[in-house]
């Protein structure tokens, strides 16, 4: 099943992906309203108002995530060609839901930083709370999946020693267009980045260092996870700040992230006008 | 003014300190409430529901900020001791509202970390909407101060490059007794922290190399301040980790963090039974 969240009659709602239509959700203002309430099986056969998929209006998957904590370096194939080691810990850092954008929405690139760049993520989604989750729980505490784009100010991020000044502009991050649950992902499933239509960065979901069930598992030892949060998994090589030369986006950059079996995350980038 | 957030009938209500005693102001659940409302000023002389201070069950002094953001190194006297450049960016990372615990509660010292520090703090409370803000605007948004324990698992903390899974952990950062409106705060305001009645740290609040207006104002550049955010300024030397032999809290301390013009956040720490 896919879900996602749009606009709809002046807000917003959850809705359902059915063929080439999404049913609307009318009683959940978003996915993370329908995770909340242990819905999400329930709405598999249910009907709604109807809004033709290639004119959903989407808004972020999630749109107020309790938190959202995202892992740096964890591409296996990225982190030995670059000749680093194995990381033996997840590197964490956060986002705010103000940093959360919307899939085919014009993002902003601020007058602050000529150094924008893009990374292309799997993000979990989590459908129940737990706290210092078993490998069985942290499995079972996953909903599902959706797309990121990790957008990253280059020059805020490496300003000082802590990333974060770098990775929360506002509505800077798209996250969507869709939850697959996990039974849509193929056991194969491969993530692409292309920056107007060309590829930047190629990557197999399953080469990461600290999986999602890992990951669910970590963090719930630091913290309880509940039901809407997101925990973006890093980005596979191929950024534009690692690029010889450097590459960075500009007025006019549409970047798509795909990732099999959930679909692609498109969004132009657009100078912000002051 | 001085205002808090409590226990209350079962759930929690914003109050009002007057004298000895806090008058309960019912309509809002907690001053975060009350700051979105806009309401401050208005509530200067109700009346309501009157508690005892001395028998106040205090919750955290805002419930769940849409972003708290922290700085590190930010004491000038204590970085020229420690020889260090004076930073020109300040370093910024985050909390989640999972992470705070209230003025009194007794907080966990979790099993998985041996390393569990002290950091005492003013934090900002912000009162308004802004992005991108002046100086004057960055002061208006100021609703006031209260006090951060900004407890550290310094082992976790370390692990990678990223400090956030140090500072993350779950009900480890109490935030309170009150937020004091900034009229309170004398111009000479001293920070103490002590553990077990030892004094560990002390600093002049108005020392910081990135005061309260410029963080308002870098903060705000990169996106949306909101009422109820939050911003910890930094914690001046002496803490645990920094001491020779290393010190870290243990079960039964208890850290007791002042400010003038404010008051006291009190804690008693004790190791967390499986």
């Amino acid at each position: 099943m896919k879900l996602m969240t749009l606009h709809w009659k002046g807000a917003t709602a959850a809705a359902r992906a059915d063929g080439s239509r999404a049913v609307v959700l009318e009683p959940f203002a978003d996915v993370g309203d329908l995770l909340r309430a242990g819905s999400v099986s329930a709405v598999a056969g249910i009907e709604g108002p109807v809004v033709d998929l290639d004119a959903v209006d989407f808004a972020p998957v999630i749109l107020a995530p309790s938190k959202i904590v995202c892992v740096g370096l964890n591409y296996r194939a990225h982190i030995l060609e670059m000749k680093r080691e194995l990381p033996e810990y997840p590197v964490l850092f956060a986002k705010f839901s103000d940093t959360l954008a919307a899939a085919g929405e014009e993002i902003a690139l601020p007058a602050e930083s000529p150094e924008i760049d893009w990374e292309g993520e799997l993000a979990v989604v989590i459908g129940s709370t737990v706290r210092r989750a078993s490998a069985e729980q942290a499995e079972d505490a996953i909903a599902g999946y959706t797309i990121a784009n990790d957008v990253s100010m280059r020059d805020w991020q490496f300003r000082t020693r802590e990333w974060l000044q770098g990775k929360m502009w506002e509505r800077s991050t798209p996250l969507g267009p869709v939850l697959a649950t996990p039974e849509e992902i193929p056991s194969d499933a491969r993530m692409t980045t292309t920056v107007d239509g060309l590829q930047k960065q190629v990557g197999d979901i399953h080469d990461l260092v600290h999986g999602p069930v890992d990951l669910v598992q970590y963090v719930s030892t630091i913290t309880t996870l509940r039901p809407g949060d997101v925990i973006l998994t890093g980005t596979p090589g191929g950024v534009g700040h690692a690029r010889e030369p450097r590459e960075y986006l500009a007025s006019g950059s549409v970047v798509e992230v795909t990732i099999d079996g959930i679909g692609t995350l498109r969004n132009r980038f657009v100078t912000e006008e002051p």
